[in-house]
């Protein structure tokens, strides 16, 4: 029988979160069961809430930074048992046949991956709804193993913060010797710069605030440079083989191109849409410079990162909250209000 | 003593190119002295001639499609004798000690390269004079060996339509299985047509004109899309590994960032400045695209590229024309009216 889970939900792009009663469907064979624990406060998740993209079916449940400990299995599932910490990102199924689904990079699906919330189950046509809740059920091969020695807390971010900055600096092969830099200071950002940090490259961050200097090095930041200060930013021109730009809003891409050294790559992960101002390419010629965009990443990444993350002790830094906290906690994200990400403590979703 | 050369300058940015005497160096001891034969007529020998990047000096003797036989050679030089075919393009010396100069990709070199005209020799700080001329002094090092197979007209335009075109193919790995796509068919558009192909890749030639499908065919394209149909573009949408956008001027390349496939790249090598209508990153995030610029190439991949044409036997299109039907060639470049290169006849710069 399917479970009646407990979340909270939008019901409408102007209304605030609050609970909600919905169906968890009974496990599949391939399925997992999930008790959530904690689940992060993505910026995707506001978006969608208020239906900023224009996309959102009501009601809906946000969250895509899942933790959890696995409550039953499937009887095809072999990677999974009771008890297991386990994670979900911001996929939960993809066609699993074409050439990006054969290589574990479910996120450029062709057919278009499922999202966790928001999205269409292939099976039985139903919504994806999020995070926000006692329980998910989630198909095994978008079950991430989550290491024990991690704080579950802080493990969350990377589900969706973490890959996000972490496939970028894989794909472009980020290692010993590369020099990388972040653009903000975000959930996103802070990942990062950590990431990175660990990886073995030199790490600059690209702020327009100042006072983020010693925040930034504790994070993993070698060099801190203003984006407006033109002196700081002649002084790293010609340097960066990868900058990875976190800023979510149209912002103006052409400073931080003579920054990149030759062959470098800005890509952008947390903006889409048009390049406005208009993207001058004539600091790009000189050194055959790209400008890319990238999205989250896959199954195979995911699970890399987290093992990275436990061989080095890496999570997000966390402000845990309680889930009727969530309204004001989206005030503070439009503010940028905290450092570096919000964790719903699922314990408090039933009082 | 110095060699008074002979060539065909323009004075000014108004003035028809005429004949000029201007002096050629002594060859220092690493220097090859080379009798032009033939010399390619580049869009940007005309952009120089009238001024239109506001940099020329004048009198200014364009050229850097160079073909020619060497006539002497320094004490110091070990690659080239007296009588062998040679080709000279974009660059006539660089810094030799960056990095991109150690990979002897010198179109990047962080100090600069030395262009073949209007440029400021390294060691007098004389001003470089092109190939429109009866001979040029060029250092070893950017002297590059002809395949004695190849004709020799034909070889010329390799210099520059042909590795602009070649570098991208070989920067992004193009080979058998490849999917490319070339936008423009003109000078260079038609180069990558036959590299592309003759690399083993399915070649596609995007253009806006009906009425190429026969020559872009016989040029090595196995398909042809009109980019104003939208249907033919919708037929290949997620389809190429590259796209060489040979365009000479700006244009709006959105409607072609569908058609690239994941983890594409839109190379442009034909223009730079803003990209105007605004790049649109939409369609770049599903499947982790790249906009990029490349110039030219250096002088490893060039001899690589002459040495694979003698091997394949490519050549470039061209209409052979006398020194002093360099103006009305210039008026019909820029109409387009030439299949697909001008080279003049450097035997008929003296009557």
């Amino acid at each position: 029988m399917a479970h009646t889970a407990i979340g909270y939900a939008a019901q409408s792009a102007t209304s605030d979160l609050a609970p909600f009663h919905f169906e968890r469907r009974d496990p599949r064979p391939d399925d997992v069961v999930i008790d959530i624990l904690y689940c992060g406060v993505c910026h995707s998740d506001l978006h969608t809430a208020r239906n900023d993209w224009g996309w959102t079916a009501y009601p809906i449940v946000p969250g895509h930074e899942i933790i959890g400990r696995v409550r039953e299995v499937g009887a095809q599932v072999t990677r999974f048992k009771a008890g297991d910490p386990v994670g979900v990102g911001c996929m939960v199924d993809s066609c699993r046949h074409c050439k990006p689904c054969e290589h574990e990079e479910e996120q450029y699906c062709k057919e278009g991956s499922t999202f966790t919330y928001g999205g269409k189950d292939r099976h039985d046509g139903s919504f994806t709804q999020g995070g926000y809740s006692d329980r998910i059920v989630v198909s095994e091969r978008f079950v991430l193993k989550v290491p024990e020695t991690l704080d579950l807390r802080g493990a969350a971010p990377l589900l969706c913060a973490g890959i996000t900055t972490w496939s970028p600096l894989r794909h472009w092969k980020v290692g010993p010797g590369s020099q990388v830099a972040v653009v903000g200071l975000g959930g996103l950002g802070h990942m990062g710069l950590k990431l990175a940090k660990a990886l073995g490259a030199e790490v600059t961050l690209f702020t327009r605030s100042k006072g983020k200097e010693a925040d930034a090095r504790k994070l993993g930041a070698d060099r801190i440079v203003l984006s407006t200060d033109t002196e700081q930013m002649a002084a790293v021109s010609d340097r960066f083989d990868l900058i990875i730009d976190t800023v979510p809003y149209v912002h103006d891409l052409n400073p931080y191109l003579p920054t990149l050294a030759t062959d470098g790559t800005l890509v952008l992960v947390g903006y889409l849409g048009p390049l406005d101002p208009f993207l001058n390419t004539t600091s790009m010629v000189l050194s055959r410079k790209s400008v890319a965009e990238s999205l989250i990443g896959g199954t195979r990444e995911t699970q890399e990162m987290l093992d990275f993350c436990g061989e080095h002790g890496i999570t997000s830094d966390v402000e845990v909250i309680r889930m009727d906290g969530i309204n004001a906690a989206y005030e503070r994200l439009l503010k940028s209000d905290v450092k570096y990400r919000f964790v719903i403590d699922m314990a408090t979703l039933k009082g």
